[in-house]
This record gives structure tokens, sequence and C-alpha cells, in this order.
């Protein structure tokens, strides 16, 4: 079994998957066309498929021909609103949409990964699921799936990002912090209401805001450990009626980036012993009214997993292959994924010379020879995680 | 001539037009049929009388019998949009709108002087104008009658209110600060956006906002004079797109109030100052977008007119009618008057055992027998000044 | 009786007691040899003294030919350490010591005041106490005096200063605030030590009292009414151990000004709700550990007395001679007298042409000729009260 | 040749020699009698030794039997003024020092060293020079020994730490960032003197500063790459005259660490750009009069050291032997030594069930049997160096 060469052997199959999905991108949580197409390649090899009910997921199974564990392979599938301008003749057909991050790369990548395995699948040892996750960019799509019960039974995920910032071909398999949670907030403060020119009679809301939000980056600084990366921002105040009337409600919203789970246990609590005390120093009350820990941090330190993916990226390219992104303080909801079961999270690079643009951009595209070791790592990973543990 | 006795003498016309205007209030810059009814009655009285053209404003004239100066008499005519609530027979009648301000009275007193001015016209060394002024809950009133030339070639103005908060029947004819200046800024804040989990990469205008807000507090207590009266008010806040990215902008609005004409030259100065250094401060840019001077401070500080309003209550009522209203943050666009010709501002009381409500309440009501003194005081100050300066 | 005839007939004694004391002043505290001058002087009138035994303070009485009433005049006595620049004929020869704020001034006029006394003492109905106050550049004469009972069986006392920043030869017997308060205050703020490069092992005691410095002035511009002068100064701040250890501990020392005794009743407490609750936003503590009342207002509140000045100042010089001095928020520990009985405070302008330093400068000098109208006005509002109260 | 053999050969060397130097320790820059000792060591072992002249350095140089690079082998040897509380039979006999960060483990383990390369000197590629350093605890060591020219020639450095806080005898040659820069900065705040009482007539250099203190930490949480560990603190705050004196002066003493390059090259005139526009919105001005870069940071970022390191652990000890002490903040003046030559820094855990203090403890001692390791280690990383640089 050479799954570079079965990599090799599919890879028009792969870009031209890639280019179609590009041209009917769909945005998060509308996935349906997508989601019947992938059901449809998938069927085309074979592969036994379920569609999630709640949502727009895709669930392929290969069952190997050898007994043993269970591993799952994702891939986003859902596209972003953006004006697509590069041009390509592939490009997008629905006005407002484009796979501006790049998740058309990743459907054609594990349809390649599902194609190597169905290819070689009397040899595997085990079973494994083929997860096409809608709903990636609004953080609902992993939930969903997992509610729908994707993961039981399952030992352990892989997914990978194609990434913008980041040379080609190199593949970055590293452990430890990758990508950080992302938490929301609300803070809603009190003040009393009365007449702008007689600040006595009431409680300013906006000045005690204002000392709120100087505390809070008092936080970072101070409270938290310099060597844990960690961001509040405030992101959107909105208070007081009238230009000469004391406000007697601000409201702040915000979200905190982190990758420590010591942090995230305490942060609410934290917050509002910040906010309540500030605000009790100018007699104003408030509270930090919503706290939701919306994607958990994604961090590789699953040290088998690590092992696996780096030795299969040496074992399909060589060591020239293993890459470094260092890492990033955005969130991506497979971490939702790691919280249940054993995971690693790997980055595809996409950069040269003609292919500059981030993830994102109007103009992001993907040297397609990529593509297909991006395939082949998600059938190499399968294989050797079930053979190791066969 | 006795303006005592022939105040007396009208007093029940006058508590009759009061209750009368009182049934049918008009809101600012409304007062459509409130100035057709003073025309009316100022002609049955045999005034003559001319219509603003850009407002509601009437404008009265009483020649004297002897030549002299001019002095003008005003009272405000507008009614707030507040549903009364006092259950009086002779409530508003015009729904959602109230006479909560009690210019209703200032209306009635002012027609009750005119009454006792022109039944003493003869012995009257120069003219009175009488100045029915609208909108000045809104501060537009007194500019528009102003810039319709109604104090051309007057010398003198004398006006007053009705107040809830003063007992009745004190007359307040104080030297010195009455009422502060209402002025009205706006700040913008320019940040850079990012996203708000790379702060590093833009510029956060709301921590900048913060800074902004806290360090003009710190103007009021430590660059202002402690004995000049001043407050600086953020009433509202309004910044940034979405709780998890970097506030571009952030837009302060808010009020300035004060007595001093030093600090009113300077404060868009100090405050641009203070703004866009401490935006410096944070790489971000901040600008004082909007400063504009609404109302001008209202300051008896015209010692000849100080002495003749003074004089006329003692003359009236005796020494015991003086009380003293102390000087007040609120504002009153009876200033613009004062800045064009000499003027004083006198209150009225009307508060005792049965009226405790204070003006703007949807229950405010007055003892109408303190009416009768509102109007002998425009006459006596008219004659008096007149004489003194015949 | 013309006390303004009495005080030209004693001018040049004034005048020549005022040159003596000038030459010889003594710190606060140290008026040992003053108070030895001022005794016998007095006694070379005929007046009976009796010294404080914990103070220079000097107590002349002298007993009125009929009954009535005792009114206190006061004068204090103590110097400044300014090394002396005038280049008068009479300057001090005290080295380091100089009668800069003016009190050299105030004895001789005391003299003359009591000489004046004196020689009409048949017609006083009543006694009249002579005041001789050490200490007041320190605050702590008043109370001494107090202590030893000077006030007891006092009905009123009247006191004055000579003033650099007031044209001469005015008088000021305005009624009001004249002078604040002044209250002292420290803070310390604990946080807890570490490595500054661990700020998260310990608790920033300087970020916290950064915090609460800017709070504190929210106070006076957020909490107190504009219309009440207030003002909160932090003077001093000390804290941390080393620049590269977090700090564990930060003291604030500073001073409150205000003439409200609203506020002077509630301002430990609310200072104390700041700093603990900013303090607690930090993880750190706060508390006001030392707030001491030092001196209080100074307010001319008894309306009697102001009239029986005013009137004084008429009687001797005419409506002319009443200045209007604006309101200070510097202190004078004569208010201690006015907490204990009722009393007034005036000031006489020392300004002309050739005398423009202030009070404290080290060329601060008087125009002589002013001396016997502060000398005149002692005597004559001893005069009336007594006449008033018989 | 083997050196782990060699090792445990001289392993009762290694330890008698640290028990003597734990017995005498001495304070930095006053290391007269460890640098003699260290010089005899050497030479009874026939090292060559050159002591140096401005400080108390000791050069030993091991000439090899083949030619080829110069290699460095650093330990560090004052002490800290600790009084000892280990109770250990040969603790310090010099009153107030104690070896509490544990030098003399250090210098114990190179002497094992230059015993091990001595023995095989033969087989040689090349130099080794061994340079016990001064002074470490006042970051002046290295570079007195830099200045007096001990790197000239070579080629690459080796410097390691025994550890408290991580586990024996775990060897840690991570590479990456491993301790931060020291930088160490004066901020003086300029304010205009006045009485307290009326602020406006002065500028309030202690409210400047309080907002500069809040200003420098957004610095960290708003305009620092999160994932860049940094810390900006205040240590030390003095300002003021009195509590009743607008404060004239603040000075702030405080410590930047960091990792990066780029912040380093720029923080000095970010801090300038804060603190003088945040003063100017004051009307204070403030400038950063003083700072240093103290000591760099330490970073393992030359890879081809990092792997010759991470295998003589392996070599010596198996991949067991390998463990992780996380990135500290902390300083080590040994970084500017890997500022002029490639270098790597190790560290060498001492704690286990007996040993569990802190290096700087009182109480602070080692498992001696890791002792040999750190010989070991020296050596095998000399000679692989210059096997491979051959």
């Amino acid at each position: 079994m050479n799954v570079r060469e079965l990599a090799e052997k599919y890879e028009s199959y792969i870009i031209e998957r890639r280019r179609y999905y590009h041209t009917c991108p769909e945005l998060s949580e509308h996935e349906v066309e997508t989601a019947k197409s992938l059901k449809a390649d998938l069927e085309a090899m074979g592969v036994e498929v379920e569609m999630c009910k709640n949502c727009n997921g895709v669930v392929g199974t290969i069952k190997g021909g050898k007994p043993g564990k269970t591993v799952a392979l994702r891939a986003d599938i859902d596209a972003l609103s953006v004006v697509e301008e590069t041009g390509l003749p592939f490009a997008s057909k629905n006005e407002g949409a484009m796979h501006a991050c790049g998740h058309d790369n990743h459907m054609a990548m594990l349809l390649g990964g599902a194609k190597i395995l169905t290819e070689i699948k009397d040899q595997l040892p085990g079973t494994v699921k083929i997860l096409f996750q809608p709903a990636e960019e609004v953080a609902t799509g992993a939930n969903a799936m997992i509610a729908e019960g994707v993961l039981e039974g399952v030992d352990a995920i892989y997914g990978a990002h194609i990434w913008g910032d980041f040379d080609a071909p190199l593949i970055d398999a590293s452990a430890g912090n990758r990508m950080a949670c992302c938490d929301g907030f609300t803070i809603e403060v009190e003040g009393v209401s009365t007449h702008g020119s007689s600040p006595h009679l009431g409680t300013d809301g906006i000045v005690a805001a204002a000392a709120i939000i100087q505390e809070l980056q008092s936080y970072v600084s101070r409270n938290n450990n310099p060597l844990n990366p960690c961001v509040v921002t405030v992101g959107t105040i909105n208070g007081g009626q009238r230009f000469n009337i004391i406000a007697n409600k601000v409201v702040l919203e915000g979200t905190v980036r982190t990758f420590s789970r010591e942090t995230l246990a305490t942060i609410q609590e934290d917050m509002q012993r910040i906010v309540s005390n500030t605000a009790a120093a100018f007699g104003a009350t408030a509270n930090v009214t919503k706290y939701s820990h919306m994607t958990p941090p994604l961090i590789n330190d699953n040290e088998d997993l690590n092992k696996i993916a780096q030795d299969a990226v040496i074992k399909l390219y060589g060591e020239e292959a293993l890459g470094h992104l260092p890492t990033m303080m955005g969130s991506e909801d497979y971490a939702f994924f790691m919280e249940k079961v054993p995971g690693i999270y790997c980055f595809l690079g996409s950069r040269d010379a003609e292919h500059h643009y981030i993830n994102h951009h109007e103009k992001y595209d993907v040297p397609e020879d990529v593509l297909k070791r991006g395939a082949a790592m998600y059938a190499q990973f399968a294989f050797d995680f079930l053979e190791a543990n066969a």
C-alpha cells in the first residue's frame, strides 16, 4: 500500500471536484446542494452515506477488511458571503458567496482521501468515518453533528485546513496550542439617569463603563500569566439616551481568547469581580449578563496522535515536508470534536509566488498540486492510526 | 399709580387666561393657536401686535404718553410633551402635551402686566414691548425672535420664571449666576478595525474612548477653577461593529455647563487637546467634530437692572417678599436676549403645602394667587426702568 | 463717640507698632517674645491680660462701663519661614522668618482697636476680649486657645485679614462662603509582591492606586454638586520597592476642600467606598487609613453679624468702602472659633499701585494708611455688637 | 570514548567540589577566593588558565589533539545574599551569603566536564574554553568577560542551569524562547506645583502619572501580539512634596520583559509616545528619561546546536532523560554570550521527593546524583560540536 502513489493517481479527480465545489458555494447553514453532491460523490465510490437531520452534515462510513478501531476524518463545507474576484474560470456562480476560506479544497481532499481508503479498505484494520461538516464559519456545525451522534464509537479524529499564510506544500502537524478559544460576553452597566447638568443627582453609567474597559485590559496585562496568550476585547459599546442626560445604561459586548483551560474556568467570575467592584466605586452596578464559551481552544495535546501525524508527513513526503505554522489567536469549531474524542488538527500551506492572498480574501486561491498531499494525509493518518491501534 | 392695586384688580382676568392657556398647550415650534390667541388678547386691550414670520412669536407694543427708552417684557409660551396628571378641571385637552413647565402662567402674568401698563400708559415715559416667545424648551425661540429684529431699539429686557422648587409667593431677583450655559459636543474616536483576537494588528477605538471619558472628568476636577461651577457630561456613547471586531469608531455626545465666559472661550480647544493627545497615546485619533454653544449662561450682571428689580419687589410687597433661589446648572434661552441687551431674569415661587411638584412633573400646578405678583412685577419693572432712564 | 476719629488719632501708634512687630517675626508655635511684647502693649493701655499656658496666646479683657454681652476680637501673630526681600528699613531681623502673611498688621490693628475701645470703655455695654492667636499658619493656635477656655462667655467673635490681592482700602464683609475647609487624608493600597516579570503571581498595588487616583477625580466631577466647590487633591504618592518587583504597597496623601457640611459628613465614607471597591476590582485592598478634618470651612452665615459688620463699614467710611473679595479655596483656622461661637471674618485690601505682591511673597508689604481702617473696624464692630445686644 | 562512564568515574570529585564551593559562597562581583580556587582546580587537571583583569572571571583552555573549531562551556560562580537554612553539614560559612541559586553545582559540573575533556583531549578535534563567569545575579559578569575578549575565536557556547522547579534528573534542551529579556526604564512626569486647593493654577503630575500607568498596561494588552509574551511593570512610584501641594514631579521606575526583538527595537519609542501624549492631555510633560536593555532575551534559536544538545541527552541517558521546562519570564545574563556567538542554554532538574525548594530559597538543595549528568552534558556537547564541525 503506497498512499502517496494513490494520491497521485487520483489527483485529477481531486482537482476536478475542487473546481466543481468552488463554482457552487453555499453560505453557512445553507449547504443543501453541497451536501447532496457530497453524498453522491461518496456513494459513487461505494461509500455508505448518512445525512444529518438537523444540519447539512454528511457522514460516510468505510468499513475496513479487518476489525479495529474507528477513526474520523473531517472537512468543513460552508462558504463565506464574499464577492469573488479571482477571475478563475471556475469562479463562484452563486452571487455573494465564495469558498474564500478554502473549504472547496477541504471537500476535494477528503473525497480524495476517501477514494484512496476505499481502494485499500481490505487492508484497513478498522473503520473510517468521513465527516463533511457544515456551518464552521458560524461555529454551529460541529456541535450539530456531535448532537446527532456522529462521534459515537469514534476513537480519534483528524482534520486539516489549507492555509494562505503558510508556504506550499508544507504540512504543519505541530503539537501544542494551535488556535485559541472564542468566548463571548455581554456586560451591562447600570447607572441612574438625571439631567446632564446635575451629575450628583444620578449615577453616570458611561464613566463607570470607561473605568471597566480600562480595568479589563489590566486583567490581561496583570492577572494573566504572560506566557498564556490571552485577549479580552470589548468590541461594541452602546449607552446613554441623549447628549444632555446622565446615562443610566451602557452595554458592552466582547470576546475573550485564550488557550488556558484554567483561565476559562475562572474568567467569568474574575470578570464579574472586576465589573461589579469597579461599578460599585462609582455607586453604579455592573454585571456580566451573558458569558458563553463559543468555541474551545484547539490544542494538539495528544502525544500519540501528534506522532502519528508527524510520522505520516515524513513517511509521505520526507522531513522537508514538515513545516511549522505559529500558534494563532483565531478559533475553529473543530475544537468541539477534540473535546469529545482524541484528535489532531493540521495545516497545509498554499502560499507560493503566484498565490499570496490569505484565507477570506476575495482573491484567495491555491496551487492545486498541494491538494493531493492533503488527500494523502487523510488516508495515511487514518491507516496509521488504525494500524497502531489494531 | 399703584401697580399692586391694579394687579389685584386684574387678578381674575389673569387666572382666567392662565386656565384657558393651560387647556390648550402646544409643543415647541408648534404654538400656532397659542400665538393667535395671544394676539387677540393683546388687541383686545388695544395693544398693537405684530406676528413673527419665521416663528410663532408675538410682539405687542405699548407706546407711553411720554418720550423715553424702550423696555421689553418676555414670557415663553411653548408646552412639553408630558401627559398631564393633575386632575385639574382645566387640564390639557391636547393629548400628550402639557404646560408642565408653567408657561401658561407666564403668558397670563404678562397679559396681566400688559393690562396694567395699558391702563397707565399715559404716565409711561417710553415704550414697552411685550414679547411672547415660542420654542424655549428647544432653545430656538429666542434666537428666532432676535433674528426678526424684535430687540431693535430695546434698551433693557425683563423676564421671569415661575418655580416649583421655591416657596410661594417669594420673588427672586438675585444678582450673579442664575442658570448655566448649555453647550453640546460630539467627539469621534477613530481606531483601526481588525479581528478581535489580534488587537495589535489594529487600534482599539473603545479603549481610547474610555481613557478620553476619564480624562474629560479630570478636566473638570483639575483644570477648572473649583469656584467656577462646571460640568462635562458624556451622555451617549456608541462604538464598534461586532463583539469580535476591534472597534474602529466610537462616537461620544455630551454637554458642557458653566457660567464662565473664560471657560467658554477655551473649552473647545481644551477638549480637542485632551481628546487628540489621549487618542495619540493609543495610536488612535480623536476629534471634537462638533461643538456648539447652544445657550449662553444667564447671569444677572447689570447692577442697575438688579437694583430696579429688587426695589420693585420691595416697593410692591415689602422686604419679606424677596427670596433667594440658589444658582442652577440648568439653562434657559432667555440668555440670548441678555447677550444682546441689558437684562435681568427673576423667579417667582409656587411651592406651598398643596403644591409641591416641580416644573416638568406631570402634576405640576401653582397656587394661583401668586400670579398677580408676577403680573405686577412685569409692570413695575417696566415703569421703574423707564422712569429711571427718562 | 466717633471711632473713625479715634483711629486717626492713634494712627501713628498703630504704624509704629506694626513696624516694630515686623522687625521681629517668630515662627508658628514659637511666638514667645511676640506674646510678651503684646502683653506689655496691652498692659500699657491698662488692659488686663492673661497669657495662655499651652500656647503663646494672649488674652486681654476690656470691661465696659455698662452691663452686656461679651465680644471677642482676634488677630493672629505668627510669621512664616520666608526670607524677607522687601528692603524695608524695618525688615525682619530674625533670619529666615518674615511676617509675609501680614500678621504684623493684624497685631497693630488690634492693638489700635484696643486703644480706641479703652478710651470709650465707659460707654461700652459689655465686655471685649482681645485675642492674640499664635500658630495660625499650622492650624493649631485657634484650637489651643479654645482648649484654654478663651471663648467661655463669649457671644460673638470678629476677625479680619489684610489681603494683597484686594484693592486698598476696601473692606470685605461679605456673607456666605469665605474660605474652604482643609481636610487631610492618607490612603494605603495593599498589593502582593512578586517578581516584576510575573505579575499574575502577585497583585500590583501601583496599577490599583492609579485607578483610585482617577476615580477620586470622578468623585469631584460626578458625585459632587457642581455648585458646591470641592477639591480632592492627591499631593503625594509613594509606592513599590524596586523597579523589578510588583509593588505591594502604595501610600497616597492628600487634601479635600469644600464648604459643604453635608459633603464633610460623608466624604470619608464615600472615599472609603471608592478606594476599597476600586482596589477589589484588581484583587487588591485599599483603605483610607487616616482622615482628619483639619480646619472647618469659614462661612459668614450669621445674618445679624453680617449686617453689623457691613453697616460698620458704611458708618465708618461710606458705601464706597465696601468691596467684595471672591470666595477662596484656601483655609484659615479662625474657622474653629466660628464653630464654637457666632462670628464673622472680614478682609481689608492692601493692593495699590505700589503694593502688588500677594500674601506669603517675600516682598509682601502694605500701604500703612489702611491700618487705621482695620483698627476702626475692630472697635466699631465690638461697640455695635454690644449696643445691638444690650 | 564514553562520556557517561567518565562522568560516573568522576562523580565523587564533582560532589566533593560542589560541597566545597557551597561552604564558601561569595557575593556578585566579590568572587575573589572562588576564582582563585577554580584556577587551582583547573591547573590541577593540567588545564591552562587565564584570570580576567576587570572581573573575577576564570578562563581555562583545553586544546584538543586534532585541529578544529572552538567551543566554550560556561558556568556562573556568584552567590546570593541569603541566610542559608538548609542545615547541611557543608552549609555556608560566609554569613549572609549562600549559593541559593545553585551556582555551586554549576562550578562542580563544569569542573567535572573539564576533567572528562582533559582525559579525552587527544581525540578532541578542536579547542574547549572553560568559562567561569562571575556576577550573573547582577547581570554584569557576562559583559565583563566579553569585554576582555573571552569569546574571541569561539564558534559556539553551551551553558546550563540546575533548576528546582523541574524534575530530577531530566535535562531540558528545548528550542525557542527560554528566558525573557530584562529592560529597565525611568519615566519622569512633570507638572506645575501650586496650592492643593487650586488645582487649576497648576498641573497635577500625579493624575497624569496615574493615566500613564494605566495606558502602559493597555500597551501590553492591545499593542503587543498576544502570542508574544510581554510584561510592562511599573515597580516604584514616587511623587509630590506635601499632602496639600499639587505635585510637580512623579518618577516611575519599571521593567519590560519580552522575547521579541521587534518589540525591543521599538519599545522605548512606543513608551515615549504613550507617556508624552498622555501627559499632554493633562497639560503636563512626561519623558522616558532612562531606558536600558539590561539583559537580552535568551532564545535557543540555533537549530544545529539545539539538535546537538538534544542528541547529546539521548546519547547519554536515552529519550526518557529529555524533559521540557516551560518558557520563563525571568532573565539570565548568559544571553549576552548568545548575542555574540551561536549558543544554547539547557536546564537540569533537581526536584525530587526530598528536594522541593526552588532556586533562591534559603533551603534550596539538590539531589547530588544529578550532578554527573550535568558534567557529562558539558563534555558531550563540546565533543559532539567539535566532531560535527571538524
